[in-house]
């Protein structure tokens, strides 16, 4: 049995598939951003491989093994996410599959090389300016989510450089930064192919944006339909139900 | 009363507020695009001065008169558009406030000088290659719909010239041309900062993209809850009809 530290908590990641995650509140929990950029990702099913930046405790790579064989490696900078991630590797028994690899972000395409992976898929920091009175009192928390060791336009660089030329990048974000993912995209030659906006509920703004680009892809983006996380009672809508606990087909 | 031309019929516009439009379908019907948009921009309500460009027989700023006492202008390049808009005005005893110009959008800025408009409103052709398979068999459409006479990028050029610093640039146009539209507006100083999504029905991807920015704004994007054109009995929605009938407040 692998062992839990400190505050740490073995949580049900999806209860049918029997899949386990440790995650530790005070530290990283996973956040549902996560599961959504998991479940709007073009995986490669059978051939290629997948790169998962600021990957946390592992959440992406966990939740994409349901659904391709193909090795999925996952990059954390911060040690003790790493280290919860290496061990959710192997509580789910996917040593086979999935390589946690403790690191920049910046140092992966020298690690790597350049146009190696069909898929990387990624959960930056969200907020910009990290300033003091707004960032989280949590070191921890403070790295995950603001732009302290890696700026936005470090990620897109990173990611144009280990996408292969028709590979694709996703990413989650925040709304309010789709003209800056948009612009940075295209700089790097990410052309964007799909978007979909996650609402909380109807007649609310939008709180999260998925979106995947293609590099080196022809400009032709769809917009999804749009994905609701509650409905108007405050349960969770019908297809978030389906995307956490999986599908009801 | 204004005489109706050849094929030209006199539609009910807005039922209730005895607004009547001129149109003729085989050169120039209204589209729900130029309904939408009206009703998406923010228009200065007692102040200022609002220019909307691709009038056609002049949809929107006849809509737009409905909320607003401030002058509009339309520009129309087409001559029998535009001599639909004048005799628009005319039918709805709106001289007072609303000028149609039969002119190329490009010379506006010459003819008007930069910085002017509170608001400029356009629906531009959507469709950028034109073909000759492609093409509509009339002239009328090819011109508004396929960029013959001008270029998305014309028509960002001469929004962003018109448009006072702070003033408003509000767009409907097609979601796959989103990232090219945000590319322009940025290069053109006009920050994206409201956008909305028109979707056929739920479950659809989007067909419609409405977007407004501020010349010379902050960056800071709201995107707007979706609007769904028909419910799952093919009907006009409830928000639809509202936009098309008059609000049910």
């Amino acid at each position: 049995m692998v062992q839990l530290k400190e505050d740490e908590r073995l949580d049900y990641l999806l209860a049918e598939e029997n899949m386990r995650i440790i995650q530790s509140p005070s530290v990283f929990a996973f956040s549902l951003d996560a599961v959504l950029l998991a479940d709007f990702a073009h995986a490669p099913l059978k051939r290629g491989k997948i790169i998962d930046l600021c990957t946390g405790n592992g959440i992406v790579p966990l939740l994409l093994s349901r659904r391709t064989i193909v090795p999925i490696t996952g990059v954390e900078i911060q040690d003790r996410l790493y280290d919860m991630a290496i061990r959710n590797v192997e509580i789910n028994e996917l040593n086979n599959q999935l390589t946690m690899i403790h690191g920049d972000l910046k140092d992966m395409p020298g690690k790597y090389g350049n146009d190696k992976f069909d898929l990387v898929t990624v959960n930056p920091p969200y907020f910009k300016t990290p300033n003091k009175r707004e960032q989280n009192k949590s070191d921890y928390f403070t790295i995950a989510r603001h732009e302290i060791l890696c700026t936005l336009e470090d990620v897109v660089i990173a990611c144009s450089k280990l996408a292969k030329s028709g590979g694709k990048v996703s990413m989650v974000h925040r709304p309010s930064r789709l003209v800056e993912i948009i612009t940075l995209f295209k700089k790097y030659k990410i052309e964007p192919k799909r978007m979909r906006l996650v609402y909380p509920k109807a007649g609310k703004e939008a709180n999260t944006l998925l979106i995947e680009g293609v590099r080196d892809g022809n400009p032709d983006l769809k917009i999804l339909p749009p994905l609701y996380a509650f409905d108007d009672k405050d349960n969770y809508s019908k297809e978030l139900e389906g995307i956490l606990y999986g599908k009801v087909e």
